[in-house]
């Protein structure tokens, strides 16, 4: 990853989607608007072609003749075949990961399981960078097992990076649980979640990964690094879908151990007896519990298959590619115009998106949108996300993006707009 | 109610169905095999023609060429907006009823927040025929509370009905809550809600309906009730999709100091600022917690329209009509070939859907779905189960499937198949 060297210029760009390998896979997705530059592939994935044709099937043929027959022609077995699906994608086994509920409650059965195994120990240590609704579901998980934990908060000195050495001290006998955000939503820190594991493992301590920003973007490989247990979003760089279910992983060795605080019919061992009385199924579907989207849930199949087509180790190639070329342009051409670096320098350290800091920051967002025709998203208090999705960014966008960036700047054309915050995700 | 006299031969069923105020919403749905009798609309509703062109709406225009603006316009506000909508079918204000997660997870968050705010009190009351997830659940949330509950099953001598002595017996000063099952699963009893809720009140327990079976098909009044909270599933008589996304009703003067157990950012007051702190939302929303899936949301909007052009007094009306009928053809068509009522007879205490019960009643129904076009359920150990559905089923429809169901028994069709279990749902 070191010797990557770029030059200015769009032909720059233009070879660079030449050698591209994975410039293929742009054509499977749907570019409605093609001069539309979308940075948001970190926040909500685009179309693919085959997603809207499956879509179509689900809904006219599926759900329209065949009816309740649906959930024995593949609906009941969904969340299990693409949670397989998904275990390839971040190095785990069939029967670890399944697709389930949101990543919301998927973090609060898994926090709940993983606190009830940890018994004498009351801390849970997050950082500040994890993303705010983990932080809200812990807080709610420590109020409803009556304040017995205390949440550490590791501190970050830059609000980029967390240190090594902040997390070493943060993680001890008395820690229960680590749980954080694989790569941070706002700077796009990437943690090296297997030095982490392992330091927090030294301790007694369990590990719980929200994989939602690096997932379909970054190697994972939660068996071999030991994970414990994992939740994540299905519909930033997987392409699931406004709003997809989200999946959870837990360890095969665990699973036997760990008990779901919510029981329903889709966990049950057999469900269709309609016993009363709940045994939950073997696997990590035992963290299943009520009935899933189907619509929203078969949206997924086929993009994954365009993760699982492409190769993670390929689409991290050009990850690394894209943002470093990215912030080499944000030296050469932004740096000038007030733009600070908010994500890590070293490639290494970065997931797929890439922060730039402007003090006018919120004003030159609007105007991407408003007039330039790129779509990045405004994270408080001045950072501009730009989310390079390998699958279908290409080098020639990054560089029209960073000019049309210097143009809102340069023309002064932010100023047409108020910095009075309006409703945004 | 009583005023109904029923004739024998396919051309009363035409005249009741000339007779018919809803025969025009047959014509909204989607019929894909029209001499399929189709009597499942109690486990999944059909699929609306405005859904279908809704979804590729979704998907193609919103999805595919909106991206990230999508949740900008229209999508984020889609739960609550939804929630009212429902809340005008279920007697319920604005604000009081969202659209979130699956009906499970719905029961989980408000059984907790229920229990917690009884101290003191040990007993959580239900009944034999509430659906087994819905017992699940309670199971899970007794262990999570370490087991300072009880679950008390109010019994059924039939297998059909509760008596309300068996009610009144089951509810003491003990009962922190009392939850049920507005409509049963199996038997299609229907609860008298008002005097129920009254009887818990009277203990001082909370009350928590589950809508799921009643929804859409019998006049709810949450509100005049003076129920507590309410939960209910969209993909039966509301035609929602597929696992569409579940609902939730907080009473208004609850919702302040119930509490959530699953905390997250769109149950957040201002998630946007992305805050470190939880702060609950006002009304129902604070009950949300994770991103809905859209798309399986959606699918839901237009299918509610339809319920509220037909008016749930209406549908009532014809769902009393058509049930009642059947159960004149059951007792003069059916019982002498060894069938038996496995509903209440009395339209009062009858949800939408009925059920038959034979000791070949899982073979016979074998035969219905292999052969003879029509697909009702089966569920243990003998009950066909025939689901009404007063938007789209037709009374020919019903004389028709009572004369397959004939068919099938006289010709002994049902002898082809083995009684040995296949998956089901």
């Amino acid at each position: 990853m070191d010797d990557l060297f770029f030059e200015a210029g769009p032909e720059f760009a233009r070879q660079l989607d030449a050698e591209d390998e994975l410039a293929f896979c742009r054509e499977a997705f749907v570019l409605a608007e093609p001069d539309l530059i979308y940075l948001d592939g970190n926040s909500l994935g685009r179309l693919p072609r085959r997603a809207a044709e499956r879509l179509r099937t689900v809904v006219d043929r599926e759900w329209g003749r065949d009816l309740i027959r649906g959930w024995n022609a593949g609906w009941y077995e969904a969340p299990s075949r693409l949670g397989d699906k998904i275990a390839r994608v971040v190095g785990a086994q069939p029967g670890e990961v399944v697709v389930s509920d949101s990543t919301s409650v998927n973090l609060f059965k898994l926090v709940m399981a993983g606190l009830a195994m940890q018994p004498g120990r009351d801390r849970i240590v997050s950082d500040v960078l994890n993303f705010p609704s983990d932080l809200y579901v812990l807080q709610g998980c420590i109020r409803l097992s009556g304040d017995r934990h205390h949440l550490y908060l590791i501190p970050s000195a830059d609000g980029i990076t967390v240190e090594p050495q902040a997390l070493g001290e943060a993680i001890d006998e008395r820690t229960a649980l680590v749980t954080l955000s694989h790569v941070a939503f706002k700077s796009g820190f990437l943690y090296d979640a297997a030095v982490v594991t392992e330091r927090a493992h030294r301790s007694g301590a369990l590990v719980l990964w929200d994989l939602s920003h690096s997932v379909g973007a970054v190697p994972i490989h939660l068996d071999d690094w030991q994970v414990d247990l994992a939740v994540g979003c299905t519909y930033k760089y997987l392409n699931g879908g406004p709003g997809a279910p989200a999946f959870l992983y837990v360890r095969r060795d665990l699973q036997g151990s760990l008990v779901s605080p919510i029981w329903g019919w889709y966990g049950q061992q057999s469900p269709f007896d309609f016993e009363l009385d709940y045994k939950p199924t073997e696997g990590a579907g035992r963290f299943m519990a009520g009935t899933p989207p189907i619509l929203s849930l078969l949206a997924m199949d086929s993009a994954l298959d365009l993760t699982l087509e492409a190769g993670i180790e390929r689409i991290r190639l050009k990850s690394v590619r894209l943002t470093s070329y990215l912030v080499y342009l944000v030296d050469t051409v932004l740096w000038p115009l007030g733009f600070a670096l908010g994500s890590p320098r070293d490639a290494v350290r970065r997931g797929s998106h890439v922060s730039i800091r402007h003090p006018e920051g919120y004003r030159i967002n609007r105007a991407l949108i408003e007039e330039m025709q790129v779509l990045p998203d405004f994270r408080e208090p001045d950072n501009i996300r730009l989310g390079l999705a390998p699958l279908y960014t290409s080098f020639v966008e990054v560089w029209e993006a960073v000019a049309r960036i210097r143009q809102v700047v340069v023309e002064g054309r932010y100023l047409n707009y108020s910095a009075k915050r309006l409703p945004v995700t």
